[in-house]
């Protein structure tokens, strides 16, 4: 009977010491989250273009939007508008329109970035809520990994067969332009990222 | 003896207890930490123009530009050059240029992300590649605040003027199309995100 309690004795004191290293680790890993997180989170994205049927929380399409509206724009100008589109109808006529729009057949909701003629700053030629708005869909798709859902970004402007199509099915004002489409749902399996690192595309000061 | 044994089995057993406790915590709150940390650095990133005289160190430079290269771009065509200037002449140089290029006297690094018309996408009049090069601007800025570091996108193109004066300052040959200039450094005091959130931005399916 003692030698019953001393052996469990040992054994309690063996699971007490590997679980207080594996505390002790968990912290260790922890503090360097901020800088390793975002990093993993911008390297293993990838486009997923296949979904379950289980449905995008609306909480979850909010953080979406906040971290869109969270991208820079020239002169603050914000010259954008966010489509979230859950109706099923739709979401199937855009799938036939697009091209490339296939995806949206499984998706349960898609986000359509415009942006706003009406706020841009529009003083050249090809201006700026582009450059604006792509930030802005860059934001949802990294906010989509990050939050375990899959995204693609999928592109309408600049050509215009598409931008009309697309504008024609959402009843968009004139003053807005889609950008891109982005199905957004949760992916149905894994998705490998592209390895995309190539030093021949990086300089140094001066050619 | 056999009470004393049995006592410190009950005491290890209770320690125990509180031990997976704890880490059955600390798991539920790593799974949230992927989502959370990223949402952080989106939703907390904002325009840094002022820098201390700290040098951007090398591994974090390649980190940015890792982060650059992992953006998605249309087709796969991977459009891009990245132009890493650290030569004090050169930023002075650029920091008198640029109408808004002020802070690139105080920065030690910026690059200048290009578009590479041998390798973009041409078959529409505005190019994919300003959205591809915008995603990767992204990309960097949002990398770097969660290194710690600030940058701000300064526009060149589509402005001629600027693109041509980048273009003749760096000696960018005709293929390459400088899209902005990102002054990269570490912040000098603390910048304040903006707030742009606005439900008056979002719209549900069809107007």
């Amino acid at each position: 009977m003692k030698n019953r309690a001393q052996i469990l004795n040992l054994l309690l004191a063996i699971v007490l010491v590997v679980l207080a290293i594996k505390i002790a680790l968990i912290n260790s890993e922890t503090s360097t989250t901020q800088q390793d997180t975002t990093m993993e989170t911008i390297l293993t994205r990838t486009s997923v273009r296949s979904y379950t049927d289980k449905v995008v929380e609306p909480e979850k399409i909010e953080q979406l939007l906040r971290a869109a509206m969270s991208a820079p724009t020239a002169v603050n100008k914000q010259p954008w508008a966010f489509i979230v589109v859950t109706d099923r109808a739709l979401l199937d006529t855009l799938s036939v329109l697009l091209p490339y729009g296939k995806m949206l057949k499984s998706a349960t909701t898609a986000i359509v970035v415009c942006g706003d003629l009406n706020k841009a700053l529009l003083e050249v030629n090809q201006a700026y809520w582009v450059q604006d708005c792509s930030a802005a869909s860059q934001n949802i798709l990294l906010a989509a990994h990050a939050m375990g859902l899959g995204a693609v970004w999928t592109g309408v402007f600049p050509r215009e067969d598409r931008v009309a199509e697309v504008r024609g099915v959402l009843n968009i004002p004139d003053n807005l332009v889609p950008l891109n489409v982005i199905p957004v749902g949760y992916p149905n399996g894994d998705s490998t990222p592209k390895d995309k690192w190539n030093i021949e595309n990086i300089y140094y000061n001066r050619w």
